[in-house]
């Protein structure tokens, strides 16, 4: 009844055949190994994302503390598989046949690639995620409660510990020149705290004085995305929008949330969610469009890579730089809403009467110095990134203390912002990320790296295909998806960013598409005096 | 930072102390690695539900293939911790322990079921867990194809892997007296095929008759049950009406799917589902309550016995006992529509003009020869438990052939249901279970068993206490609920189904009781002469 096991070479037969093909065939018993380990370890990820995807989606309240214990055995019989020492000696073995195959197939990229993860998995003990795990629960728990109480005292415990963390993360990859290095690395392989403080510094130069300018203007004025939008139909239409661009619904769905976020439990099931409200248009559409970024990405990789640690992005800000690229260059593009705003009006005929595609447009890009990060506007949004990645290099490196994040805060926020916040609530406490450790000193600079490639990409594709703003105005998506899935969905992770991003845009990571693409759509909305293109070689990015 | 791990005895400490609780201090952290243990086992097993319920309410059709590889590697993990010979050395470690213990308290029932357990799951490899994994996700697919095409043919194969499969498990556990009774025993611990073969032909010689006459009589009208019910009308009724039985919705859901079950992810998150056809009143309401049985029986497990294998319901036909009891007993009951039928008639107000209350239960209580055993009533449907569970065991023994089932199939059911199928898809083929072999020999008596003890643990229930009728039609359902929880549901399975019954009714299973119930409702309904009480020293179950 049993399934006959694997064939494996008789010695005779290996005796019979040729030097070469002995020579290869028990690498390509190991590589099929490798893959089977790597597969199930990919598989526990997968099992890990159901029990979070549904925690966040449908559980009742009642089944929170067994899914915290749930999602923890999972993520610990996952790192047992992820640190096995067989898995290591498979890999050491396989090195040298992958040096004998091309950098770029899939094979040698996948050996590459599982090698590097693995030595990055035994440098921490399991001890290390079990208490990473436990603060992540534990903190966001803690912080549901206090952010309503706008009480940072009872959130500082919980920092302290999160920094204490993230600087004993970085311990266990010492030397480092800085001790955000290895958690940037984490987030995108390559990166360093030297090579972000630069760009930053660059970008902050661009977008400070067009922020400025902006604010001086009147405001457009945007209540017209005031009303009552009944829910179900601000899902039905979200979802004919993302199903326009191109995101598979016979491999995914769409679902409630309060943080939206996209999950993906194999390459036939990326799901997406959002959140809704009923007093507002907008939130559940963008989200949505957002989620929809990262979920064509994750669908339009190779399925041969499917199972394997390639089998995803190629990192945290190359991701971003999808779901941006969706909602920002194309969902809050003029060209899109020539062909949807129609659909809009129908969908919302009372809400949006008398309200011109113009008006509604400025309404939906309307720029404003702003408290909450999450709902900041495409000019002001880099600003609240770039003060918290200074602000976290500050608490790893010990020159800020705990207790003095919320003074810090305000500050920054003055100085950056030119607004401060009036309590913590909209402050430091307005989301849980640095609280549990998650993203700390290894998350937030990525938001922003994604916007600058959103730009850079986008660049590429219409210099590809100077047609594709007219297609997006007819609302087709095809040959804007098309070239995404070709030059960078389908690679998954086989390239760093550093060697993806030359492969996809024709040139290093440079901020000047993104300053340029922004320079020339607000002072067109706001009616700026000098709108041009940036000098390009002011402004590349550091190169890696 | 990391927690200290558990005190262990220091040597001198234990040299110090008394002889008594020396010798107890080994088992009491025994005892705790085996909860501990037992902690994991039970955890994989809530994944193995989540997994399972998102694929069966929400996941995208895309989603199939990757999702039973997943459950695959979820339960080769379980499996392998629950024959771990370390889990074994403790229980045999503990075992003496235990027999110091009252036997009916928590620990001793603990040790003693988790060792009847191990001692079970060591019997089959891991091989078999695996290949019974395979068919059982195989054949589903293959059945959905070869339903609507009526091609047994098809299906024959995996029948007689099917029958192979569960032929090779009972061989794991040879000696028996019957094929069947290892099966048997994994349903209804303690059960055989001799008793089932008794109990049945018992119940038979009362079921056979009062089906005769009544379906010799004219029907009720039952097409007051047919037009159009609103989908989230019919959710909506469904979710007050389990809400007032006692079911809790903040550890619990309701969803839909094809075919409903009960899920448990945890003592705090029991999910039920439901099927809704909006021509049809009924389905969504009886499935909902069906279920919400099994959905309080499971909530009401003593929180101490959470995370052990005594952590849920007694046996599949004890668990089946209170899905049919609230389903029938209650839920089919004229008290609960003197209640809710003017609910019901607000809900939908149109579709049921002109109906009033006793042609409303007499159309959800109407008797008829039917093909479909999962739409049969009350009256008939053990008739086709009963003709299943003797095809199975001619199948087991060898006595029938896996291409002759279509036609004993049709001469069984001509004989015992006096209706024969046109085609398989309404006969043999008319649901999954043979072909993926998940209840073959192991199952199908259980239902029978339930409705038995659904009218024994109900009659006990109103023995008790006279008045829950008439709270039933208040809408009130404490009084029972309460008694079910105090004398059944908190035992979650400490005890067997011989153990547990007279403990729950106060005497051995009896099938008095039941008949009793059957002859009463339905020659009130169907106006039958002699109704009268049934001679209990005539039908009595075979005492174990």
């Amino acid at each position: 009844m049993e399934k006959p096991a694997q064939p494996t070479a008789k010695p005779g037969v290996k005796a019979a055949t040729g030097r070469g093909i002995n020579a290869r065939r028990p690498a390509e018993a190991k590589l099929a190994e490798l893959k089977q380990r790597l597969l199930e370890i990919s598989e526990l990820e997968s099992v890990s994302s159901v029990l979070s995807w549904d925690h966040a989606t449908y559980m009742p309240e009642g089944g929170a503390a067994a899914r915290v214990r749930q999602g923890a055995l999972i993520s610990r019989i996952r790192h047992e598989r992820a640190v096995d020492p067989a898995l290591g000696r498979l890999l050491g073995d396989l090195t040298p046949y992958a040096e004998d195959l091309p950098d770029d197939s899939d094979a040698a990229s996948l050996i590459r690639v599982a090698r590097r993860d693995f030595e990055k998995a035994i440098r921490f003990p399991a001890g290390y995620v079990a208490r990473a795990s436990a603060l992540r629960s534990a903190a966001y728990d803690a912080w549901t409660r206090a952010r309503p109480e706008n009480d940072f005292a009872a959130m500082q415990p919980y920092l302290e510990r999160a920094v204490d963390l993230a600087r004993e993360y970085a311990g266990y990859f010492a030397p480092y020149e800085h001790v955000a290095d290895p958690l940037i690395d984490d987030a995108e392989e390559g990166m360093t705290a030297a090579m972000i403080i630069g760009l930053f510094s660059q970008l902050k130069q661009h977008l400070q004085p067009l922020a400025d300018s902006i604010c001086a203007q009147t405001d457009p004025r945007a209540n017209c995305l005031q009303g009552f939008f009944d829910e179900a139909a601000q899902i039905g239409f979200s979802l004919s929008v993302v199903k326009r661009f191109g995101y598979d619904l016979a491999r995914g769905r769409i679902d409630k949330t309060h943080h939206p976020f996209c999950s993906k439990f194999s390459l036939g099931d990326v799901r997406i969610t959002t959140r809704v409200c009923e007093r507002q248009f907008g939130p559940a559409l963008f989200a949505a469009m957002h989620e929809a970024g990262h979920a064509m990405y994750e669908q339009g990789v190779a399925p041969e890579l499917e199972g394997t640690p390639l089998g995803s992005g190629a990192s945290f800000g190359v991701h971003e730089s999808q779901s941006r690229l969706w909602e920002n260059l194309v969902g809050r593009g003029r060209p899109f809403w020539e062909y949807f705003y129609p659909l809009l009006r129908d969908a919302f005929p009372d809400q949006l009467r008398g309200i011109e595609l113009e008006s509604f447009y400025r309404a939906i890009n309307k720029v404003q110095r702003s408290l909450i990060r999450t709902a900041a506007d495409e000019v002001t949004y880099n600003l609240h990134i770039m003060m918290r990645f200074g602000l976290e290099l500050e608490l790893l490196e010990g020159r800020l203390r705990i207790k003095d994040v919320p003074e810090a805060w305000r500050q920054r926020m003055k100085a950056d912002l030119g607004i401060a916040p009036a309590d913590d609530r909209d402050g430091c406490l307005q989301d849980v990320h640095w609280y549990g450790g998650v993203a700390f000193g290894g998350g937030f600079q990525s938001y922003t790296i994604g916007n600058i490639l959103s730009a850079q990409f986008y660049d590429a594709a219409t210099k590809a295909h100077p047609e594709i703003p007219n297609e997006i105005a007819k609302g087709e998506f095809g040959m804007l998806l098309g070239w995404l899935r070709t030059r960078l969905y389908r690679h998954g992770r086989k390239f760093t960013p550093a060697e993806l991003v030359p492969r996809v845009a024709g040139a290093p990571m440079s901020i000047a598409p993104y300053v340029d693409y922004l320079r020339r759509k607000y002072s067109e909305i706001y009616r700026l005096p000098g709108a041009g293109t940036v000098n390009q070689r002011q402004i590349n990015a550091p190169a890696r």
